[in-house]
């Protein structure tokens, strides 16, 4: 029989909407599930133990509704996550599915295109306050090009700006109070390439914005792992810097389309050290799960996905632990670590000798130190 | 208190010479390992309980020896493989080393540069017979291009072709019984492109020769990832055509260079499925280890690599038989599993009427599966 | 103003039905393109000089039409044909869109869902005969698995086998002179990974069919490159063994989702290398393009992408025979070959002794050939 | 004939004197070219009109050489300068070849290979002031890893600042006017992973630096196309906020190791818009080649890839020009531009109606500029 990891409200684990929303639709077949609803959504999530929910506006209300509609579903939304104790922590717009994003929204030629955008993205912080949301996450996946000659990316960026100093001074007016923006990077897909494809690229961004300290970055691995990048060391150094303000969890075998698989389904080494780094920091933010089950699967096999996500984090989690108090590991780092004395002035450093052939034989035990990794990851070790 | 995987002798694990011998350098640094001679390397292994080792002709005899030199290192190999109770199952030749072989050696433009290496297989397979070896394995890094306009695809093949026509003709004529060859494709590095680059490409190559039944492939994990394409799917397809010769262990991060890490070291579940259908099909070939230890670490490093390589292994091969038994994932693969009946004749199938949406209903219960493998993998389930 | 690089019917230029009635539709969005239908398709394509095109059945007929419907279309695809001088060379079937094939078809574990899509097939062979074609090609796009452990490859391979056995008795009984079955692969999209994934695997499956003489592959270069492989290389392979049984041509750019950009569009040294290949050999099939307009562009832009597919094949023909007549290039690739004398006896070529010096001093002047191909590409040579 | 392409000293070309010191080695083979000095690779560049070139300060000062030593060379390299005609404008130091950096110079565990990297720098920038070079460029290649468990990715960075705050304070207390520091990202390779892997990430960095105005990027094409990501928009991003610090151009296929191909050789459009990027902005530095020869080509095969690498920049650089004259082109730019009214405050922005169906389609005519590009590259429009 197995373990019993079972999601608390602690835990924090949160899922987008639209990830049990999908409905297997892919480049080349339709649909396999039947529709979901996102008020739906909000119950079945609220019962399996989920603490929070994202979304993108248009998963409750669509684009065009009038106020009294958009009124009572929100009214709806909010006595759903009542009963089913789930709250709602991050909000963004659909900017991709409607053909008018064919060339992009905040980065489209054309003005009325990306004034639309605009507005869209201030009525979901309207929404995502009245849901309790603290943070607007922007994923620009039109926002990019295939064909060079048609888009100037700093053209793109200069708009991408003016669209962040637009939103920020709209927050900041509308006095929320620890409300925050983000951007979720991705290299390519749908389009052959995006702009600000990494969370690098976001951060260098962020510097050149008017209120630097309300934007941050949510990495997803999956899109990471597009790039063939390391997803740990992607999320460690935006936490270093104090930028990570979301994180979306899943799986992704590289050198493929966005494959958005259950979190830990292709990647168990980098997953287990992706929950080390925000576990040993005891990072406050949700654990947010973008993903979707597998287009062969029914409805019961979404929650089968669901519930996989959570369970899978929780194993890790408590080898992160193990990993943390095992002698074997603990003795080889001990080993590695070293005091590390103020640098000498420059006039000093000059004149020091160093004796390269005995540093350069210090033992790095990586190999033994990579396999115990291996066997906690394996529950060989105990 | 770790588990004991203690490798035996009927696990017939067998490590490359050069693995061990491997000092690390690499393109942009230096070796950071003593030396460690063929004969050294022999009777390392045999101490740590593996079966056999394969070798490049050059590990033992370097290129140019006198006869009495090399009949000299044969006595002393064998002395010290019946020591250390250590086999020799598999040779090739190092044709990428030396500067003559920098655009190819059994399709070098150059007649003569052809002939030599050939020579060097035919040497190469008198040593291997001699040492009991019952294969003579090519990988032909050399054989490929960066500069397209330079080598005609298809006058490289033919030279492959002409090769192997030869060397079949030599073996058959030597009448070693058994005696048989193989190729190990990879798509690039160090050339740009390599001809044969996959599995496939092999066994496709192999259906034009004089004597198919005495070529076969042999895969290795990380030259199929380089590709992006599934290590698992690979040799069950080679293993379903009865063409896996041997098989090249190790691990890989896709997108990269060849890292050659240890086996399992960065794709646990690929790794799983590939123990899977060599244990499964209860293959009779050795259990290949063609990687070498982190550059960082020391020659103790290197031992821990060797052994590391073998626990995981032995792990995978341990969860293999639970994955076997395991109630779950026998009852939704029986649930999948339906008799097939013999297919109607055309007249009668054009006939027949299926009904499309019934049949697309059938659960497909793959979340809930995968979660099972994975948890077995990381030891939650017993 | 541009040189005139008008199609004739002679070039043997094909589009996919599919092709100019791609909408638009992506995995993150909606159709931005009105639909076409496949007849008029026909006559568009016709109209621009293209020679002939390649359907899949349902392109023209939609699955489970009365046969009276069925016949009608085909009559007035007939007519269509003729009026507009183009013909039809290339059938397959749509076995990917509907759900029921979310698991596969000729790998499903259903054998209903197995038979239906042999059925398929049996009568797609049956209007393809009829429309005039002599190829049915098959692209498996779902024959795959995320999970591996759901799907064994080798019984996916044996299902394959058996399909493809089944069709050419089929074949051979209804007396299609001339009619021959091909396999086109990919490596994954939409699935995480497909089997046979190459050219490569699908010679090696051929080779163990009853009928190996009647299957063949057709090779699409944008799968070639999301393998990171050479799709000059992989071409020249299948020619080379007589199995080239069509082509599709496309750009690419690597290390993404399945583009199907415009031919050439990014990758035109590779491009090149494919145009020289089939044209040097005078290989007789269709140049067949299986691309689609960019998702931005409207239906005008559709023919544009159709016109300039066409223009840069005859673009870089042009630049072939400039290569093939190049004095420079010429005299290179002449100082490179040399005649290549019969392979020694073993005995004599045991004996033999090769100076490595100096046959590793041979001049390779291969950076100024390829800057040569380069000049020729950009044509700044004449 | 060809036309004349003759470089000119106001193009401003710089080679790093490893490229053409390149011999050949690679991680499966020996050197295939005889080393040459570096003082004498200054003679031979500036001999082909060479503007300046960059170094590793061991490219001319071997570590640990006297006083006297240095000072002779010093002196000799600004005769040969002078001589020439050539300058010096970056300089580094190789912190990857010996063994002592296995673990990473500027982010080893241990603080004295720290100190003595640092060292290395701090000589570096004064041997650079002396040769007139403005630029200490960081390409840190060793400092990632293979094994997660032992190199805390934060805990890099953090040695990483503490180094470039050491550095800018010593360069400010020497009152260097105008000598600036950067850092040349790469994502793996010699490491499995390296630490700062693409420009965003080093701007994402310098943003936390004491003294960011000091700091800033060098991308190379192949890095950036080692990640599947797209070089105009890397540098176009790095340009727009001022940072592009410098440039290293060369050519690389994806999905491969490192292969530092010759300008152009494998990427003509993305190799257009890079020119595109940094002459329409009249960016003022070097362009500068970081590439090597093929390994199969002798030393006049180095001089050939020196000019091929400037050659196709010249050409590139024509087609520039032609495309921003081009008719055709300027005729589709000129369409999709409108003027950008200012953004309507919040409240009126909330309230504006957007017609999305009209708005949906505005011609984008992206094939048919593709398309032109294409011609224009191909030499086919005039």
């Amino acid at each position: 029989m197995a373990h019993a990891y079972i999601p608390r409200k602690s835990d924090k684990f949160t899922f987008g909407l639209w990830t049990v929303m999908n409905t297997g639709r892919d480049p080349f077949g339709d649909a396999t599930r039947p529709a979901l609803s996102g008020l739906r959504a909000i119950t079945e999530l609220g019962k399996r133990r989920v603490y929070s929910y994202e979304l993108h506006a248009e998963d409750l209300v669509p684009e065009g509704s009038a106020a009294a509609k958009r009124d009572k579903i929100v009214r709806e939304a909010k006595t759903r996550m009542a009963d089913a104790d789930i709250k709602a922590t991050s909000i963004g717009c659909n900017i991709f599915y409607d053909p008018v994003f064919k060339d992009g929204g905040l980065t489209s030629h054309d003005p009325l295109i990306r004034q639309h955008t605009i507005q869209r993205y201030v009525k979901a912080i309207d929404l995502g306050a009245e849901l309790g949301t603290t943070l607007c996450n922007v994923w620009g996946g039109r926002e990019g090009a295939e064909c060079d000659a048609a888009k100037d990316p700093a053209e793109g960026i200069k708009r991408f700006r003016e669209a962040f100093n637009y939103l920020s001074e709209y927050v900041r007016g509308q006095k929320l109070k620890g409300f925050r923006l983000s951007i979720e990077p991705k290299p390519n897909e749908p389009r052959g390439d995006i702009l600000l494809p990494t969370s690098g690229h976001v951060l260098g961004f962020i510097a050149t914005l008017d209120h630097p300290d309300m934007v941050g970055v949510v990495p997803e691995l999956a899109h990471v792992r597009m790039a063939g990048l390391n997803s740990y060391h992607e999320i460690a150094q935006v936490l270093e810097c104090g930028k990570l303000f979301g994180i979306h969890l899943n799986g992704q075998k590289p050198l493929r389309f966005d494959q958005d698989l259950r979190f830990g389904a292709e990647d168990l080494k980098e997953s287990f050290f992706v929950v080390k780094v925000i576990e040993d920091a005891q990072w406050p933010g949700t654990r947010t799960f973008d993903a979707h089950a597998y287009r062969t699967v029914d409805r019961k096999g979404v929650w089968d996905f669901v519930e996989g996500c959570m369970r899978t984090y929780l194993i890790l989690k408590e080898k992160v632990a193990q990993f943390n108090s095992d002698l074997v590991v603990q003795g080889i780092l001990g080993e590695l670590s070293q005091e590390a004395p103020a640098l000498p002035s420059p006039r000093a450093l000059k004149a020091k000798k160093f004796d390269l052939r005995k540093l350069a034989k210090t033992r790095l035990p990586y190999e033994e130190l990579d396999q115990r990794v291996q066997e906690i990851l394996l529950g060989v070790v105990r």
